[in-house]
């Protein structure tokens, strides 16, 4: 057996998520579809992070195990022939039989996009969050600053997610205009649950002057879910980097 | 009765082109039904460009009249509420009531993008050609430049295509790298059916290097379909603008 790890990129649109579920298309559903065909074998892949539907990937990355012989060289190329055209795996390399695309993880990089534009809207509507409006840049870079470090961000958790541990480390948090495009970057070692989706509507409160930079602080000490803002929609979500 | 001219946007994915058709979801019968529900009248919406499924609209214009007295400032926004969000009308106004979408065009421009990139392929297949080879440009420039001007086009018309004229005049053909796609933008006085997509088709088989720059003139002379390139595919392809 091979332990290989794959970085894939799909658009979210079309899939009800990462993870497998019963009578839906997932990511995983197709992926492991896919390895199926090519190897004719049944296999199990772990993906590094369990996007929610319509969530997209830039550079997810799986692992699995196979018996399968493709040299490893072409091993994307004849996935990809089994895939449909919303999913593909860029590249495919073998790795040491302990890695496991969740647990080696050491950071991962989502970026949020926020189309500004009115224009071009028809183009967008599942690739950002379509919001016209003047945003105050320098009051959400502030408010960022203010959420890198260790902290607690059980406030930026879905409420019922399944953990014990809400302290994370956000080692980055970049905002800057891409053209008429606002762009959001977070990097940590790890994400709890909508936690990179209720940081972005949290932060685009403060960018419309609904509260100010200084509340994060007191929000992330709250600890309560309540106290920070809406859950921005999937659509404008990407996962672009794991490192390992 | 007013006669109203408005420029419209939309993604050609999912949409069986411009022109109604019995059964089938069209851009025109979308904003038909949308303008009937709006002002409660049934209303007819001429099109600059006829364009086919699959190509999408950036700057398309229609024109239309209507009996309606909605303030023309409010006229897009209304109509917006009304429509799909795949289809959008970016602006409204008041014209002379001999306007006529189609006729009354003086030029319209095309652009035609080339994704070279592999990387984001699943975010460029509904908009792109994806194309992961490289390019001669300078060949491609150098074909370009015997576009222009006033020829017969019947070398790039789509065979069987009711028209009696194939003299075009092509005002400016320009070829660009925009990060990693080829832009192809071409402005002439009026298109031929197929002919932006028959030109990229010829034009890749000079980037190619399987015919030379010096070949066009001789297809032009011909004026014979099978002279020219492949028809290029729609996704690919958007209306740009339409001038008055």
């Amino acid at each position: 057996m091979r332990k290989l790890k794959v970085i894939i990129e799909y658009d979210g649109t079309n899939f009800h998520g990462f993870q497998v579920q019963p009578g839906l298309r997932t990511v995983q559903g197709e992926l492991e579809k896919a390895i199926a065909q090519l190897t004719k074998t049944e296999t199990k892949i772990i993906g590094a992070g369990r996007t929610d539907a319509g969530v997209h990937a830039l550079g997810q990355v799986g692992s699995f195990s196979t018996a399968s012989t493709i040299p490893i060289e072409r091993f994307a190329l004849a996935l990809n022939s089994c895939l449909p055209a919303d999913l593909r795996v860029r590249s495919a390399e073998e790795v040491a039989e302990d890695f496991h695309a969740r647990f080696s993880a050491r950071w991962k990089t989502y970026r949020y996009i926020i189309r500004t534009d009115p224009k071009g809207a028809v183009f967008w509507r599942n690739y950002a969050l379509l919001l016209p409006f003047t945003l105050d840049i320098g009051a959400m870079q502030a408010a960022a600053q203010h959420l890198i470090g260790t902290h607690s961000f059980q406030a930026f958790c879905a409420s019922g997610a399944d953990v014990r541990n809400f302290v994370r480390t956000v080692i980055s948090c970049r905002i800057r205009m891409v053209e008429a495009n606002l762009v959001i970057e977070v990097t940590a070692d790890g994400f709890l649950y909508h936690m990179v989706r209720n940081m972005v509507g949290t932060l685009l409160q403060v960018g419309r002057g609904e509260r100010k930079a200084g509340d994060i602080p007191e929000i992330l000490t709250s600890q309560d879910r309540n106290q920070a803002g809406p859950t921005a929609p999937p659509q404008g979500l990407y996962l672009v980097e794991v490192g390992y």
